[in-house]
């Protein structure tokens, strides 16, 4: 500011990483937001989760900044513009959900720390949090996450080994599993796997019609749109809620240890369970 | 509004659970915000967790209500007044973090169904998004979480079976365990432990020190004020991190799997770990 008195000006080098939470616009915290609105340039990424509850143009005008969407290559095989915009200016990197969950995050963090670019992340509210506030199931209950594929976007079964494992694993020692749904979003492997479209969302129903293979009279519980003002929770046999159908995106799904007694109190009351399907025993 | 026409005024009664993230007054979302000034009246908890980077008159005046805060014995052996201002008018119950993490708040939204009152929940940042995003350490390898207590406030060792077992069986499968520091507000319990004071939190070098018991040389990540603007994140072996100070509160404690490639280049970058500690194996 004052270079007569030889002090520097401040560096506004900085990296930003901004969780934009689960559903909408107003899915950001109040910190997220004030972040977003002092920095220079915006760059976001929606390949990993997406706002299913806006749209880029509304979260523009939201923020009243200008985002930079850049595709999967263009974050991790070409991050260079965004290293490039954050060594100069403040920069705001957004994704849905919190952010860091993807290695691809993490990854651009460490590039921009090697380049002596400050960095700070604010999270956002992710879906684990939302899986365990909204189905009741308790927190401290949840096992290891997994994500379930599209059948034949891997070798193998309809179910991946590591799926099955994993939800066998956490059944064994009386834990709940949380199951992501694959989404296909700028994916260029999505023709290949004959899916024909841009973008494709796994739902509840299909993910349950998958899992009922394996465990067709276990309990299951879908959460449509978490986050979101009308969220959607159903607790059924899992080839039950094979059958149903749940509304727009995104889906998840949990499959339960053994509900406690409050847990099954909360599936029957707020999610439909039938009252023999969660008897505390 | 129009009762001539036999039209009923829409019905008030509502219980919204908003979630107010982990640090201060700005790490509530946006959504969470406009649905507090919505809102006719506002209780709040802060014995599960607490917001250590404002007070509640900053809360009363960033979102220009009144907040009831109710102690433990004020939610869940009389939650009648919330549930009764509830009936009447739209009640908004704070709780720090994300809502619904603690069973009292299961049951409060339970009691709430009974009695026909339409609930809705505001997620908020957890401490899990936070721990997974700080320490670069992916969030789809953590297992079941833990909570460590003070020694005394349960029978048995310093460390109870319970958090041994839980952190054994996460890293025979290889994965990381958050454990969560035990704090004492407003806890009748506190005096006859010993504590003598109204409220204590469990330091992260504390943590480390009572686990290093079992795994002295195992590599630990302290993450201290998670959510501030100036978290500070260490990773060493924990019979050191038993060693070093850690500022204010909140404090966690991560117990990582074999950190994998990213993860370790993570650790060291930004937690600063011994390269050989964290070396890919």
């Amino acid at each position: 500011m004052d270079t007569a008195l030889g002090r520097a000006a401040p560096d506004p080098s900085m990296l930003t990483f901004i969780g934009l939470g689960l559903y909408d616009e107003r899915s950001i915290t109040v910190e997220g937001r004030e972040a977003l609105a002092a920095a220079d340039r915006a760059f976001a990424e929606f390949y990993t989760s997406r706002l299913v509850g806006t749209t880029v143009a509304e979260l523009e005008a939201f923020h009243d900044i200008e985002i930079d969407v850049r595709d999967r290559a263009g974050v991790e095989r070409d991050p260079g513009p965004i290293l490039d915009a954050a060594a100069d200016d403040h920069v705001a990197f957004l994704t849905a959900g919190d952010t860091m969950i993807s290695t691809t995050h993490v990854d651009l963090r460490l590039r921009a720390h090697e380049r002596g670019i400050e960095t700070r992340v604010i999270h956002g509210v992710s879906a684990q949090s939302a899986a365990a506030g909204l189905t009741g199931l308790q927190n401290y209950r949840f096992g290891k996450a997994t994500t379930l594929p599209f059948p034949g976007a891997h070798g193998g079964g309809d179910v991946p080994d590591s799926v099955i494992e994993t939800i066998e694993a956490n059944r064994e020692r009386d834990l709940h599993t949380l199951v992501y749904l694959d989404i296909k979003v700028d994916d260029p492997t999505a023709d290949a796997a004959g899916l024909g479209e841009d973008e494709r969302y796994m739902t509840g129903d299909y993910a349950a019609d998958l899992l009922a293979e394996n465990w067709a009279d276990e309990l299951g519980v879908v959460v449509a749109r978490a986050g979101s003002p009308e969220p959607v929770v159903a607790a059924d046999r899992l080839s039950e809620l094979a059958t149903r159908s749940f509304g727009g995106p995104l889906h998840l799904l949990v499959v339960p240890g053994e509900p406690h007694h409050l847990e099954a109190e909360a599936l029957e009351a707020l999610a439909g369970a039938p009252a023999e399907l969660v008897a505390d025993n």
